[in-house]
């Protein structure tokens, strides 16, 4: 059952009431029902004293997985009010990757207490993992993974599935390494399954592995289960040792991730937080807008200028200026719309840097029909609409024909500029993301108010 | 091994080599070393004939793996070559949920062979995918899974499991029906590993399974993927019977498509193609571009009445003219950056439609801040950059300020329409995406006008 909102908020009316009259193992029995995502959702709905007071009422296990999915709001709450013993028990539970990500959130104190209640050999793992830089693969790693021994048989595999696999985040890639943990095969519980006990797992193991390091950019590794719809990928370390695997459902958050912050940087905000949207406050969601806004305001200076030198042409014959927004926008428009198409082609390996003329011939081709068939509706359109309907002064068939030929024109380059900036910036080792619409738009303006006053004195000799 | 595009050309010359000196045992073995989605990029370096005789060369699964990788032109050329007897080998191997993939795109005649070469039941249920509506559930699920009695024992499971598995996409998240097919419960293989053989399955499935509707949007599934961390979400028809499963690998290829629809609707392009941007003609490329390009287009009409209307003032001081772009541009990119947030936000339910006070309030903050600082710098700016540095004529400290003044005035605005717009999409059902940067540029401009045209009235008394 999928929970939506209304129905969460109907189940969090009946947990006040049954909390009203103390009817805890109702409430209890309410929320042993519930997916964990969905009681994190539901804790949204009550006071901290309410949240600490019905997670104490989940079972372990329940207690363990809900609590990832709580914001660290939340989770600091609940840890602040457990004992040491509570504590320990839902760290427990906790995968590993999940008590990082968790202790990277959480104020110093808090760590302390959590490393505190930690055994020493987790302790060690979680440093280790602390150490990963960022955006590395190691970061989103788990150090809990099924390691077999090649001359191991089947039946060998399945007993230590069955004894150690509780903890384990998958079981179902398992990983064959050699005496020095070196990462030497690879094979699936289908694979085991489907063989007799006592077959050998190097007689059926895939040995052409692939895996990322862990220095390795996660976006690389997100690419890699994208690319061959993988569940688990090993990571290896500098000597070839596995030291983890990265599971599919971390994978995916970071592709969520890695989009949200490609949709920022296309439309000109610098992604400082990973938090959803009303948990950002006023003055971060400031600092991430400011620094492009102000940028981009500041190179607008050279429209000005452009604006400035034209000023006496522009004042014989002031109906120009009325035209200068639309074809302003139409070629910011044109230009975003190739940029963000090569932008994404390249983010998703559809296209490399090799494709460049490809690239910029089809996008000529594509601005010369749409340029000639915006055109054509312009011209028309200022014909009948502004002179004959509106009456509006000054609009001569010259004065249409240069705004119809400046839009074909600025099109083209609008579709040349928009589709070349971001594979410039690839091959730069930029993010291509930065070189779209409101860089475009900026360039682009500059270009059309050229050729637009370009035109003008060439054909209305002004 | 993940193979960069350099190694791929090293290979592919490898296998010329090869080709001409007829050493196919030695392309055979190359090719089997490599990953089948590794393979199909390879075989864009070869020939039509190549890519038929290399394809040969493979055994039977790597053969059908690869097959699914493949682009659909390529996919045609084989089939047309293939003997029926060469083509049944491939489709036995196919995951069902794939063969539709490929049925959809190949024209009458190979679709007409593909269903003569595949048995009735297959071929009944090659119809049944075919037959739901694009965007459902059921036009990405596979009706191959493993399903269980809920008086199986963990043995019978295994058994189930070691007969009928090795044809099904997934076997680790395993459905428990009753009698007439409905869908009651859910296990896992790990869950099945940690029980003893003699365990009934009902004594530890679990049954609060979370499934979708076959004529559910595949978005719906998607979201679900995201929040459960699922590997397989079951899919029941309206009488609740299960009929099939989502697997995460088409899940995430979904959500991967979903992004780029955003993508391309956030910059006003009618997404009308899946396939990869060098495959898409240039007609069809224009064709999705031109409908927002003109709509936008004639729409600036708005921002031209309203030049037109303080024609005589811009006459009077001309200088006027010279900061339409900044401020066109800086309003544009404010509330671009407010409604991408906040359609990203939307999409990903960090916020619904009950937040819209919430988020407009965050939001005016938010532009009281960014219109303040752009203002006094860009009040500097002009003072010094334009007045003292470059000498331009007619800046005063009035004008200086009527400039400045709407830069704070338009950004609140700017902000407060790009936050709400995508919002009131969403409560009318149209899709948020197409609220972004093109369409409130082109509502900002309008108001950035009148703003300036009525402070420099109201300041500067012209």
């Amino acid at each position: 059952m999928n929970l939506e909102d209304m129905e969460l908020e109907d189940i969090a009316q009946e947990i006040s009431v049954l909390h009203k009259g103390k009817k805890y193992s109702d409430i209890k029995s309410i929320l042993t029902e519930i997916n964990p995502a969905d009681i994190a959702a539901l804790f949204d709905e009550f006071s901290v004293e309410e949240q600490i007071l019905f997670f104490r009422l989940l079972p372990k296990e329940e207690a363990a997985e809900t609590f990832v999915e709580l914001d660290n709001d939340t989770q600091e709450a609940i840890i602040s009010a457990f004992s040491d013993a509570e504590l320990r028990e839902v760290l427990d539970e906790l995968y590993l990757d999940d008590t990082v990500d968790i202790i990277e959130e959480m104020p110093a104190t808090i760590v302390k207490r959590i490393l505190r209640n930690t055994d020493s050999q987790t302790r060690a793992s979680i440093n280790t993992l602390l150490k990963y830089p960022e955006d590395s693969a190691g970061s989103i790693m788990t150090p809990e993974f099924v390691d077999l021994k090649k001359n191991n048989t089947v039946e060998d595999a399945f007993k230590r599935i069955r004894r150690t696999g509780v903890d384990k985040e998958t079981i179902y890639t398992c990983y064959v390494t050699d005496e020095s943990r070196r990462l030497i095969g690879v094979t699936t519980v289908k694979e085991l399954l489907l063989h007799d006990y006592d077959d050998l797992i190097e007689s059926f193991m895939e040995t052409n592995t692939i895996y990322v390091n862990t220095h390795d950019d996660k976006e690389i590794a997100v690419q890699l289960f994208d690319k061959y719809n993988f569940l688990a990928l090993p990571v290896v370390d500098m000597e070839n040792r596995l030291v983890g695997i990265i599971t599919v459902d971390d994978a995916m958050d970071v592709l969520q991730e890695e989009n949200t912050e490609d949709i920022h940087k296309m439309n000109a905000i610098v992604r400082t937080s990973e938090k959803p949207y009303l948990k950002i406050g006023v003055f971060e969601t400031f600092r991430s807008r400011l620094p492009w806004l102000m940028l981009l305001m500041v190179s607008a200076t050279f429209t000005g200028m452009i604006i400035t030198a034209f000023e006496d042409k522009l004042s014989v014959l002031i109906i120009l200026t009325s035209f200068i927004p639309m074809l302003m926008d139409t070629g910011g428009n044109s230009g975003g719309q190739a940029s963000v198409t090569i932008i994404r082609a390249l983010s998703l390996n559809e296209i490399d840097l090799g494709d460049i003329f490809k690239v910029i011939w089809k996008e000529i081709r594509v601005g010369i029909c749409c340029g000639l068939s915006l055109a054509a509706v312009n011209f028309a359109k200022i014909w009948l609409v502004d002179r004959l309907l509106l009456g509006t002064e000054g609009i001569t068939l010259k004065v249409d024909l240069v705004i119809s030929l400046t839009l074909v024109i600025e099109i083209i380059f609008a579709k040349i500029v928009g589709c070349t900036l971001p594979i410039f910036a690839k091959k730069l080792k930029f993010d291509p993301a930065v070189m779209s619409s409101p860089f475009i738009t900026t360039i682009v303006d500059a270009l059309s108010l050229l050729i637009y006053f370009w035109l003008a004195t060439a054909i209305l000799h002004i």
